[in-house]
């Protein structure tokens, strides 16, 4: 399939600043996404925010997917936690039903769950704990973003939950095709990020921190909001999404 | 009209644990009572507590509603804080929602809104903050729970939002008919509660704690989970309703 | 007295920062104020968090005090609570007991305890209040920052507990010379902060945001870190200080 | 060496309750141990509670120590978390310092730091993180209670940090001589846990899980708070130290 013929989303973290805690650069990038994925509220987000962010991503004219997190601010979300199968389901179910009522007073639907930090980690390499995820999925009858050949994928293709998978731009992959999160993301110069993209969409293929090429298949691109810079990455992503694929930005709501 | 022509319901705050920490006789009280106002985390309780209680409310054919609280686990939700009317919106709708999920994960209707502690009582004596707590009932479309001749009364007659008036027969009221809520409530005498309750039924007034006789004007009579003997109160209350009033309990779901 | 007998000290609220989440303009400050008041983890702030402000204010030779707020994260300690006596002293107790830990480790003293926001607020006016911040500065034999003309001035000289009147060169008096703090403040321009700053140590006068002439009486000047251009703020404020008066910035410890 | 020449301390879990939450049977238990390890307010315990607990600690005659968890109130600490070195030194340096305010106010020695739930469990295989303990130890030249045979006790001698070796009566040991921790710790029958003292007393061995018995080297007995019960388990382990060991418990303060 020639590249031109894909649909391909661009997708981005939102909502997580906190209180009087600001944090990245939502208002730049709400322009050029196709879909937020909100925080929640355990990794960060607050209910005032959460309810902004929805406001803010409606006028926008873009979807809304939930983003919940671990239960730890302080760490951000990005401290594993040892969780039983039971207590993911309901940390997720908790803070996705709690975005969805930001929703329904908008009157908008919910679009996604898209876990997140070590969350995302945790459930891309434990069947048990992304069925958990899916079991909140199938609740609502929305899709779950993640990585292909993970976990992520496979519970949810086996439970009939709609799968999108993610390519990061903005991060690492090692030579396994795993994502290396430090606490304190780095920012990517735009010509990297080009590069990736262009790399990924033509050739199907990332390269590993360690050089090698690794497969990579995906629905969506996730550009982070947080690193300075992040607008000028999501304006090129969005600028080559826009002329080789099926997918240009839909015109806001009005 | 005659007592015998009255429905009552007998509601209690349900799910007031927080993780290891037990709190409440919530098993005993779930069989005596017709609804459970939910804790929703944000002064009690957490997703897995908030869920085993849906299951347990359900399995017990009750009716279950939100119960909201100030973002203050220390207190228990019972230190008034100065909040706007976007922040009071903002919590509750946050917690509600959160709540709203587990109930459409075992396909049960959200049935009521009942703010908690010093929450209750900030929007008992200001309108703009139970607007905001109208807000989210019409969001909904359910009922608030609350006391008559309040702000809790007013706004939601004046916004169309259903308003189901209570009276509690294990707090003291003042001779202005408010509650006198102590940080740690003391238990209530089976017998006490019961002439409080009679009283009540038969002729709508209430003793103050000065000794004044004061209206008493309600739908709803509300026991706490959590006093030593509260299940002994609740027992003699759903006695008392059973044969005085129409609204016998309803048999569990089976 | 001549303005230049005068020994005036700058301090400014550091280390407000949280997780991931950064605040204020922390590294610049610390090279032109006396004191800094460290935040100690109820309205912002975080263990590790703590330490790295810490050791910063020792590399930078200035002395610290602890900053202990309201247990609110969200609202960062700007959210008024109906706190008891105790409680306002256990929870100024633990902060600056956890802040004397880091101190202790770098082997340097406890300087003063600063209330921060609606807690400074709060204390200001509750004698009672006050005292139980003196129950903790006696306990550490350390001086108090605070508003003269206030409880905090009162409840000091008459407990025996050192006084530091402050007086804040970015925020708002008003006519009867209280602080008009925002939730989220506005930054305050260079020019405004020199011409208010020379009134008040030339004339022992502040102008209300109404116009009035109040008086202004003080022993230190605070500059708040989190506006844009505080950096700017504190140079000009320093420069003055360093001009005027006794007080020239210590060189930091080598 | 006979048993009846050895010092055995009896210690115990004190302050776990949360705001209204009670936990334990602390009061019964103040009578009957050498020791108390107060939670600081992580896992569980908050700033009155601590003080409460020091107060009655000081009262009943014993030593205190600071029991430091990780950042988990609703998992009580018990779910592991991923922590850097840094991050484990400065929360137990932050919870250790805010205890220490308030034995400084009742004018008492801070006498062990005891890490609770998870924390002690990760620091007992990880050499680095006890490495972040014994920090905050010598930051007050106090002792490190934990296990023989692991990192707790390696670590703490390399270092020079006094070392204390405890054993668990109401919990269940692997054949590795590893402690088996619930979520939910069941209650232990008093005949169960008087066998296991004598056995361990007498012939330095605890029997595993699976009927192995591995040796028990240790200068404390644990007898936790939470379990029904655990205030007769207590009692007869008392007793048995009374009569069996040069330790008998010392008359409370006067």
């Amino acid at each position: 399939m020639a590249t031109s013929d894909r649909s391909i989303l661009l997708n981005s973290d939102m909502g997580e600043s906190f209180g009087i805690h600001s944090f990245g650069n939502d208002d730049s990038l709400l322009t050029l996404i196709d879909t937020a994925n909100v925080a929640c509220g355990f990794h960060a987000g607050d209910p005032s925010g959460m309810r902004e962010t929805v406001v803010k991503s409606v006028a926008a004219g873009i979807t809304i997917g939930a983003h919940p997190g671990l239960p730890d601010l302080v760490g951000f979300g990005r401290r594993e936690m040892k969780l039983t199968v039971d207590e993911v389901r309901d940390i997720v179910q908790y803070q996705v039903g709690a975005l969805k009522g930001f929703l329904d007073a908008e009157g908008v639907e919910l679009d996604h769950i898209k876990p997140h930090g070590s969350l995302y980690g945790m459930v891309a390499k434990d069947e048990l704990l992304m069925g958990a995820v899916c079991d909140v999925a199938e609740n609502y009858g929305v899709a779950v973003f993640g990585m292909a050949n993970t976990a992520h994928e496979s519970v949810a293709i086996e439970r009939g939950v709609p799968f999108v998978a993610e390519f990061y731009v903005d991060l690492e992959y090692n030579a396994q095709g795993g994502l290396i999160i430090a606490r304190r993301p780095q920012p990517t110069p735009v010509q990297r990020a080009v590069e990736r993209t262009l790399l990924a969409l033509e050739e199907g293929v990332a390269l590993a921190d360690t050089g090698e090429r690794i497969p990579m298949r995906f629905d969506s691109i996730c550009v982070h909001s947080d690193t300075p810079g992040a607008d000028k990455v999501a304006e090129a992503i969005r600028h080559i999404l826009d002329t080789n694929t099926t997918s240009p930005r839909k015109a806001p709501h009005v």
